[in-house]
């Protein structure tokens, strides 16, 4: 039997077959650099192909030669946490005191004519200090190659992504007695739905959890806060599970009370928006059509459009452009959220978000809470 | 009375002098602009100057013109949670369809000669469209003005993170009830002190928490795990807290049992290693000297050198370069940590992390957590 290649192997080929692909690349780089600044601006392209799920990993380094072999430049505190995890990955240590020039040279050779870099998780400072290092070399932007391979995830990824996706619906299993506390606030919520994920073995969340009570669910991007639950209030909840790096991104919105009419019809809209939605993730839709698809049926109904209705999920919560910047057909192994939402400003808003995993038949919906409206009523206090 | 200028304008002028008073940059920027692209490579300058405590805000933009006058350029999404907060900042908002070359001209004039840009956070890919849209205007890197900026935490900035060592110091007070459960696992303690910290009035959490059981605490960057806690462990805990965007970044260590004999040498190093740094942590002192003569002592005592031992706090977590890396003076209104650690691969490790805020006079340590040794002894099971 053939021995199985490390993943980041399997990665780095990804890498460079797209990048051998990619008719825009006109001069193939002989390396790529992947460089990593202070967090938050770390690359997730490192964590991609590297596979590494813990550490920080600041200021580290990572190289992919033309011949996929893969390279780390990282100090001995991270080194720690490298090695053991680390396959098909050859380590270096930066020493102290010693020019980052020098350490680049040893890690992709003194003068490679044409190295790749991530344009769009690099600084402008991390691109400076490697210009400075290769005055000679030319740069190229490896970016796009790397989006299109991290955008169809490979069976450990989506086996992750699918761990979370269990996590968050797992825990809106619970959300009634998470919910239904007199004068609870919407950070007590959103801590408690933290607290039940880690339980079930979800990493820390992977965005600030969104909880909105009554009017504030209109905003879509309000935070939790100390708002306190009030009998009537739409509850909207959007919030993700973390599982080594990998996230999920779920909304679910149920009502405290019995629902208005207005609340039910909101729901509604929402509701079959959702499922026309997923419905639509197919390979013969891209992605701005099953977003233009959701947007035509939410306008038909009478409501306006506030944002985008989806986005691919992975090491990042959006790991791509949005569905309404995406030209290009859905294809297998790609996972996306579907999430429209209706606004009321004196009112509140729903939102139903789910993430699907596309292939090449029907959907695959990973999220499996409930989407049926909750009519949460509460104990008598 | 005079009336009070909004935080912004306070913020955007100090900046601005920062600018005006940096030798190295000759051609003074007519505007600075802030480019923000997808989380998590958002620039926390533009929550520093903003103040915006909610919200995502990717592909937003925020100009500072020289007069001091800020604008910002967002969705109509994020405009809903920006009109309430942005006092003394212009709204304008990015039409679906129109060239963003065109609305950036919009926000900071058609052709400005020179334009300041934040290299230590802007992605090329920013760059890149921000060029594109200024083709005859020159650009300039202000983030080391902008990194002094941050680097002084004003009255606002000191109470948010106040506010966050507050919480964190409060959970480890109940350390105990946490910690002493039969069988439990780093990830459920630090699921558990998340809860603990968000029932405070906390956000959600600023890092990774990390929770380290025996020989995982030698390794300074491991997450919380599956791992359960065994009597005699070493349990390092390096947590923080987050109010309004601002952290707390805190390291403790306790015994789960009694200490043997190295255990309780190792903390004594470690604690007294913190004192002398904390005692450092005055205006005559350089940031690489505190970290010197912390890493003297320990090395004196017998232990090597495996990380930096302190870093700024503030929007982030790692806010600046660490001390070991900063020969400046130490100024009034810096938040600095002070974690020395000791790690002895067969055993474990012990840091110990505290938050100081400088003055003109002695350092005030904003973590008002135990330093003591903690022997945490089990109940009966």
């Amino acid at each position: 039997m053939k021995p199985t290649s490390p993943i980041s192997t399997k990665r780095a080929a990804k890498v460079l077959e797209e990048i051998q692909n990619d008719g825009r690349i006109r001069t193939k780089p002989e390396v790529v650099l992947l460089a990593n600044s202070t967090t938050p601006h770390c690359d997730n392209s490192f964590f991609y192909l590297t596979g590494f799920s813990e550490g920080l990993f600041e200021h580290s380094y990572l190289s992919v030669g033309n011949d996929g072999s893969l390279t780390l430049l990282t100090s001995e505190m991270e080194k720690l946490i490298a090695e053991p995890e680390a396959k098909g990955i050859s380590i270096n240590t930066r020493s102290p005191g010693k020019p980052l020039g020098d350490e680049l040279k040893k890690l992709v050779g003194s003068s490679p004519k044409t190295i790749g870099l991530n344009y769009s998780e690099l600084t402008v400072q991390s691109l400076q200090s490697v210009e400075s290092a290769f005055k000679t070399s030319k740069f190229v932007d490896v970016s796009e190659p790397l989006r299109r391979a991290r955008l169809i995830k490979d069976e450990v990824e989506i086996e992750l992504i699918k761990r979370a996706c269990d996590i968050s619906s797992k825990v809106f299993g619970k959300i009634s007695s998470i919910v239904d506390r007199p004068g609870i606030t919407e950070s007590e919520v959103a801590a408690e739905m933290g607290l039940q994920e880690q339980k079930m073995g979800g990493g820390s969340v992977p965005f600030d959890t969104i909880v909105a009570f009554g009017r504030n669910s209109a905003v879509p991007h309000h935070f939790a806060g100390p708002s306190r639950l009030l009998r009537g209030d739409l509850v909207l909840m959007d919030y993700g599970a973390k599982c080594g790096r990998y996230c999920s991104d779920v909304t679910r919105t149920l009502v405290y009370g019995r629902a208005t009419k207005t609340q039910r019809e909101i729901y509604d809209v929402v509701f079959e928006a959702n499922e026309l939605g997923i419905d639509n993730c197919v390979v013969s839709n891209t992605g701005e059509e099953v977003n233009s698809k959701i947007g035509s049926y939410i306008k038909s109904r009478g409501y306006s459009v506030l944002h985008g209705y989806g986005h691919s999920i992975g090491l990042s919560v959006h790991d791509d452009h949005g569905l309404d910047n995406n030209p290009s057909y859905l294809k297998p192994g790609m996972v996306i959220t579907v999430e429209p939402g209706v606004y009321l400003p004196e009112l509140g808003g729903v939102r139903i978000e789910d993430d699907i995993l596309i292939t090449k038949g029907k959907p695959r919906i990973l999220t499996s809470a409930t989407r049926e409206l909750i009519e949460l009523h509460p104990r008598a206090s």
